[in-house]
């Protein structure tokens, strides 16, 4: 049996069906590029046929270096030939060589659904695929319901399968749409599947039963040669296999080999969270912040004997650390690590003034887990040395609704530098942020010219505990470049306007320092 | 093969290890009265021997109606006679009839962790459990770590729950501590252990690798009669197996019986996250808010003509409900439906001006599928015979940075209501969302009274185009109650102040409004 199973990475496609959720074109753009450095062998971008912002995105991405990026769509409809349907010739005229197309497997939904002959169906698909391969397309046909299908009517089932492969398609993935089967019957009906065709076998399963990653684990051990799933599990209702266990469950338990850097699955998965706008779930298996995280000492005794004892697996294999709930000394490896990167020499005293300073600021809601400069400039000014460069003696800002019922933002600023030296001046903006970060600017860059070519690329606000609304404290984090560098800090506050000022000034701050510490 | 599986809940034992929670002991009656109401037959209530908490507990409990109260405890120190074990001797005079005890049955822990001889282990769990059942208790005895202690020396553990037998153990729970193994690995082991012993044989997993819930249900078919679990899959690290997946998996799939009401799940879970004060996961399998709930025009479509097309279980199976979120991709067929629940008679013309504007702001960066209450605000706007009960002329925010450092913020307002009266009113809050909406509340009160008891329980920002950083739009959505019904509303602008105000005067026209609507 060929070891090898390939990664097929749905999240842009079945995993923007989340509820609340939407990706821009350009969070696309870097998820793609995540995924490919990964590793995954296919990554399903989207729908081009119904969705613009997904047609946008087959015209402008750059092709992923190591993966496919495929294209998702449905057959053509009942009564058209393939030639004649729009979306078809939509899909055989973007931009990506492979296109997965799916179609009913399911007699029931084919009767009751489609209301059409079982005939019509098996010629739709027939047509479709073939229309896509005669214009030099690749194909992974989506059996859509094929395990609620099979149970249904086994021989339809198999003769839609027959005749995807008869068309031409180099996989027919295996959907469990409904999640709602178990694991020994995808078992038993990937084994039959596997009878019937010769071409590969895909899995693709939802999580409505609790058992996505056995089912897919479960489609492996009997034939299946692909998997599909989604970073973190994302996916409409209760989401799809996620690939952040799928992968590791694979091959540091079963001894499957992929395409995908395991060591890679923690950052991926933050990063993918993080492109979402949603809360990284802490206790997901492999990936969660909680997932090596011990308390209680008799655990951590035995941890320290030997880590073997309570955990499965060792952390760094997927990426992820080690946390004891109780220990002072979980970071200071990690911070007398991160002083000899930046080059600075310090004592026992400052990696402990280091770690206390992390500790109070994180127990208020910061995270420098994605915010480098903001860390940097931590560390700089509680092992001493660290001049801030400018002081903001005073601001105010204005919010009026005008007669039109248009709202203007205004701030006012006064800015001194580290000689006393005064400026005082006002802007407007989009919004009271905006409004202050262009005062900020104007006057920062009366001192210092160079402040006029950074320009914010990045602007995310989180609400830290949403149960106290809108006294809520928030966590404001920026991202800036000046062209060269980017660099990414973090403020916090109760007050939007003061948690987006501190990463504001941190990120100015930084921009100012860097020179003087790289020399550059 | 006898079809009915005991429930063992562990909610308040394992479950209490899920970093940072803690269960008052009023915390714990009330989940034990809920739990006894679905009808589970063992509820492990926690560890009198070490936790003052839970030697409260178990001094001042109601013994449950349905379910045996089980208390938690380790056995006899090495080198120690039961009979002389303090510990021994707290669990023989606790309230409990029914007694958990785990002890060690992989050869590595004996030798790295405890350090004893195998024959002093085996002592250990021998003496304790003697011990308890001659003081007329009844013994379940955990194996701690048994599947990991099989696959490395099965002799070894195969020896351990053999000698709990002999001792007078009436069950003997094979755990699968560490979450590292696999559906076909537990179902082989577990078998195994069925030939060795002949008392009842419980399962206990953790979710480390995403597989809890299927190791459990392996593990019942191959021979185990009782499954612990906890409510939402509390527990330290990734959690134990859920139960709230594990039930319905049992008996809606696999034809198994089960002491417990399944239609109450939803409610129980619902209310133990409640109680824990963790928020409900809307993606839980079976009784997440999201279970059921459905987008996309196709599917929506199908569901309207069998629910069965894209659901695996009836929603209400579960006590769950059906969703169907409307959005630009539901279609005409979802807003007809929608209207049709609201009471709304409309024509065509309606449900199309009904679908541009929902259009129309989702371009904008609306969403109304989290967004009830601003949703049928729009109905009701779009379909005519929708006064506002309130105005807002102008208002004003001032945000100051003041002579300590500290940030200041004061919302000034005017507002009238239908005939024209005005208030005009300023307040102070935590940043200017807060001011802003303090001051709302304290105008409209004059107006309306009852105003005084809504409160927010959400505040939630998006930032729309990050890559427009501070000039991007964001959206806001808000989450209130007036203490009997919970709405969510939603506004979107470049300006954070304005997207709040807007989510804020939906959220308070729903409150004045719905009374009407709903007659009460």
């Amino acid at each position: 049996m060929d070891k090898r199973i390939l990664i097929f990475d749905t999240t842009l496609r079945d995993g923007s069906q989340t509820e609340g959720m939407t990706f821009s074109v350009g969070d696309k753009k870097e998820i793609i590029s995540r995924l490919d450095a990964l590793g995954v062998d296919f990554i399903e971008g989207g729908m081009p046929q119904s969705n613009p912002t997904d047609h946008n995105l087959f015209d402008s991405v750059r092709m992923p270096e190591h993966a496919a990026l495929v294209a998702f769509g449905s057959t053509c409809r009942p009564g058209i030939p393939a030639s004649e349907d729009m979306g078809m010739r939509t899909l055989s005229e973007c931009s990506a060589e492979w296109i997965s197309i799916f179609g009913k497997s399911w007699r029931f939904h084919v009767d009751n659904v489609l209301r059409i002959t079982p005939e019509e169906n098996l010629r739709m698909i027939y047509d479709s695929i073939r229309f896509l391969t005669d214009k030099g397309k690749r194909v992974i046909f989506d059996a859509e319901h094929y395990f609620d299908g099979y149970k249904d009517d086994p021989g339809y089932a198999s003769e839609v399968i027959k005749t995807a492969e008869k068309a031409g398609a180099e996989w027919i993935t295996l959907c469990d749409t409904n999640g709602g089967s178990l694991p020994s019957e995808v078992g038993r009906i990937v084994s039959a599947a596997a009878d019937i065709v010769s071409c590969g076998i895909g899995i693709h399963c939802h999580n409505d039963s609790d058992l996505a990653v056995a089912c897919t684990l479960s489609a492996v051990e009997n034939g299946a040669g692909m998997v599909q799933g989604t970073i973190n599990g994302l996916g409409e209702r209760c989401g799809n296999a996620n690939l952040c266990s799928v992968i590791p469950d694979l091959t540091l338990k079963m001894g499957y080999e992929v395409n995908a850097d395991v060591t890679m699955l923690t950052s991926v998965s933050r990063a993918v969270a993080e492109i979402a706008n949603m809360t990284h779930d802490s206790s997901m298996p492999y990936v969660g912040s909680k997932a090596f995280t011990h308390k209680g000492g008799m655990h951590i005794d035995a941890l320290l004997k030997n880590p073997h004892t309570y955990e499965h697996i060792t952390p760094e294999s997927v990426g992820n650390h080690r946390n004891y709930l109780i220990s002072e000394q979980t970071g200071k490896a990690g911070v007398v690590k991160k002083l000899t990167e930046l080059g600075i020499d310090a004592d026992d005293r400052h990696v402990r003034s280091v770690l206390e300073r992390i500790k109070d600021l994180e127990s208020k809601g910061y995270q420098f887990e994605g915010a480098d400069a903001s860390l940097e400039l931590l560390i700089r000014r509680e092992c001493g040395g660290l001049t801030s460069p400018f002081m903001i003696p005073a601001f105010r800002i204005y919010i009026d609704e005008i007669d039109n019922g248009s709202i203007k933002s205004e701030a006012s600023i006064k800015v001194a530098d580290e000689f006393g030296n005064l400026e005082h001046t006002a802007s407007d903006g989009d919004g009271p942020v905006d409004a202050l970060n262009n005062a900020l600017k104007k006057a920062l860059t009366k001192f210092f010219p160079d402040v006029g070519e950074i320009r914010l690329t990045d602007y995310k606000v989180r609400v830290l505990d949403e149960k106290a609304a809108t006294a809520a404290p928030v966590r404001v984090m920026i991202r800036t470049t000046d062209g060269v560098e980017q660099w990414s800090t973090v403020g916090v506050s109760t007050n939007v306007i003061e948690a987006s000022l501190i990463a504001l000034v941190d990120s100015m701050e930084y921009m100012l320092l860097k020179k003087t510490w790289r020399g550059t």
